[in-house]
């Protein structure tokens, strides 16, 4: 993979021009993009921009998130083709930090379910998971050291699991999501994806303009709450495994590292999950529901028509229960710095027709959490699996440096 | 003014079909719009939905807000002629509803302060107030029952007050923003024009299908508060003389009426809304702020060439504030059902350079709790001035009956 920090170093250092950084992604992604398809449509003659932190840095745009110069296609026929006036807040603010938008990278249709034909980079029969399929396989290849996703329930987490890439799905609204395709106005989150944790410090440090998100000298060592999750179901063998190693390193290198039971609102909260995220798209999407129903994508599709019941009641009960759970979340982070969990429920799924399972995300996704991937383990096939690093919502810069600890943890085993 | 309610009652009994209703606006529109000015565009062939609470009311919507069959300009020449794919939510709920939409209606640039040149009905010399300058003065004009307009400062109820009308800024995100052209995430909010609050009833209940929201039968009488944002400055005498027939009038009609101070911590939370507000715009226009600074309207790039250096410190600090005002306001609820206070510092001021203070309205779009403008005085030259009714947050039903008892308690004298 291409080191984004390695890459700025360089850059700086003068041992490497901008404009050869971005030649060197567009050459990567000629080679690779034939097999993956990670990418809907970039330039071919892209170039660096003489200033910025991220002066040099190829990006990857998620295909719901809008861009004045590519089509934004949403992933669905409605889309085709379709040209958005402006760029989202988060593309202009990667422009205004010097990076260089390399092009838009697939997506399920609308951020939801309905698989794309990326491949997965470690193992090509598998899926690289969703919806921010593109983003995730285009930094696992090693074509681009940086790719925005959105996360909604597992959107961000869970395919950089599956493809073994470092992201973070920030607090939410972090990130603005102007100008990003909505699918839940309380849940969707923009969040990156790169080779490392430090990569991702400094991709989101420079793009928000907050420098309390750069890689610190010196790590501080986190106290580590360990959760399993267990109204979410039992994981594979494999994702048990990489929670033990990764929990076992971080462990040895010095962390306080125990077990956490969460309370009962937890469960709750988990379980109305859909309920919100279902009854804000059914307006989100209402004009797509309504005027273009016969070609939205079917598993999409059956989704909304299975909950077009769904009263402002029930919603109104839901966000009751996740202002509950919220409060109690607040409370447990007085005890531990940093939650430790799953990252998906097993390594990425066979084939191509299911982006796999966002159980063990969409529970930190509605408590609006900062949650970073960290690779712990490789199952077999070449799979990896990852597990998550979750802090107090606002506390991004503490996820960042106890997912780098857990990271360093890991490699010195 | 054109009654909503009344209009659906003769839709009901059979006694006006659906389609006339909606000549009628357009008769009214075609009269009256040459002088006022409140449409950019609209329909001249407008039929009725068969079906829908609102089938035969036709409504304006304001041009921040997207429209599949109209273009969406947003008051800038950046945005002529630009055609949206999709509907705003808030639309596709109208439409849902069988509202018929008669057109856009003239918006400043961006929602902010450069002035349109719509007139005020009540009198032509004076602004009708803004944002949302063409949705109040077309209700006020009398040539549609409902628009749609939005607030970040005083977007909606101000202009309501300078006109006239009722209106409503619900709760934070009742409605939908998806597909409204973004000022600031956290305030931006959809509000609903209307000839009197039951108006306002039935149409947020219709298109948010929230029947908890329609008028009851029977009033509740409510304790309320007054309070008179002291730290916001000092209001004409006229909205002084508002606010004390309003809470005169309340009381003769058994409300329970008190005078209520505010905590510092209200005071410190008016101070820091431009911080919140102007952030955030520099993020949600960060494509048009970069790309086309000369185009930009003067007023607004002023505002945002001053605040460029707002550092998401600042920011930080200023939502920490917002979260301890939220609290402190819940706690204030527990002693009343609502408070009472100026829509606006004065009448409309005169000309059409100034769309007027949202002095007495940024706290509250702040807070994210429902605000009601009631007509509630005639200042000298025919102008209107209001005063609105507040809530608890979520508690839209109960800010829209109290307002409709002090509106009743007015008419009542």
């Amino acid at each position: 993979m291409m080191s984004l920090a390695e890459l700025q170093r360089r850059i700086d250092h003068g041992d490497l021009s901008a404009d050869e950084a971005i030649a060197r992604s567009c050459e990567a992604t000629d080679e690779h993009d034939k097999t993956i398809g990670a990418f809907v449509c970039r330039v071919k003659d892209a170039h660096a921009a003489s200033t910025g932190p991220l002066r040099g840095i190829a990006v990857g745009i998620k295909d719901i998130i809008d861009t004045s110069d590519f089509p934004t296609e949403m992933g669905s026929a409605i889309y085709r083709g379709w040209r958005p006036r402006a760029d989202a807040s988060v593309v202009a603010m990667l422009k205004q930090a010097g990076a260089t938008i390399l092009g838009k990278t697939t997506t399920t249709a609308f951020a939801s379910r309905d698989p794309t034909a990326t491949l997965n980079p470690r193992n090509p029969a598998h899926t690289p998971g969703g919806s921010s399929s593109g983003s995730a396989a285009a930094v696992a290849a090693g074509m681009i050291p940086l790719a925005l996703g959105t996360q909604t329930g597992g959107s961000v987490i869970r395919p950089a699991s599956f493809c073994g890439v470092a992201a973070i799905k920030p607090s939410f609204a972090l990130l603005p999501t102007v100008g990003v395709k909505c699918y839940s106005w309380t849940l969707d989150t923009v969040g990156l994806f790169a080779a490392s944790v430090e990569d991702l410090a400094h991709g989101l440090a420079a793009m928000s303009n907050r420098p309390e998100l750069r890689p610190r000298a010196a790590l501080e060592t986190p106290r580590i709450g360990v959760v399993t999750q267990d109204f979410a179901g039992a994981p594979d063998a494999a994702s048990g495994e990489a929670l033990r190693i990764a929990g076992g390193a971080a462990e040895r290198a010095g962390a306080s590292v125990r077990a956490v039971t969460l309370p009962e609102i937890f469960a709750q909260a988990w379980r109305i999950h859909p309920t919100v995220m279902e009854f804000e798209a059914h307006q989100a999407l209402a004009w797509e529901y309504r005027t273009h129903h016969d070609a939205m994508p079917p598993l999409l599709r059956a989704k909304l028509d299975e909950t077009v019941g769904l009263l402002p009641a029930e919603y109104d009960e839901a966000r009751g229960i996740v202002g509950r759970a919220r409060a109690a979340l607040a409370c447990l982070f007085d005890d531990v710095d940093v939650l430790l969990t799953f990252s998906a429920p097993g390594a990425a799924p066979k084939g191509l027709d299911w982006t796999g399972d966002p159980s063990f995300n969409r529970l930190w996704t509605l408590m609006g959490v900062p949650c970073v991937n960290v690779p712990a383990y490789v199952a077999e096939g070449r799979l990896p699996v990852g597990v998550q690093v979750i802090a107090r919502f606002g506390d991004d810069a503490g996820a960042l440096e106890a997912a780098r600890f857990v990271e360093e943890a890991l490699t010195r085993g």
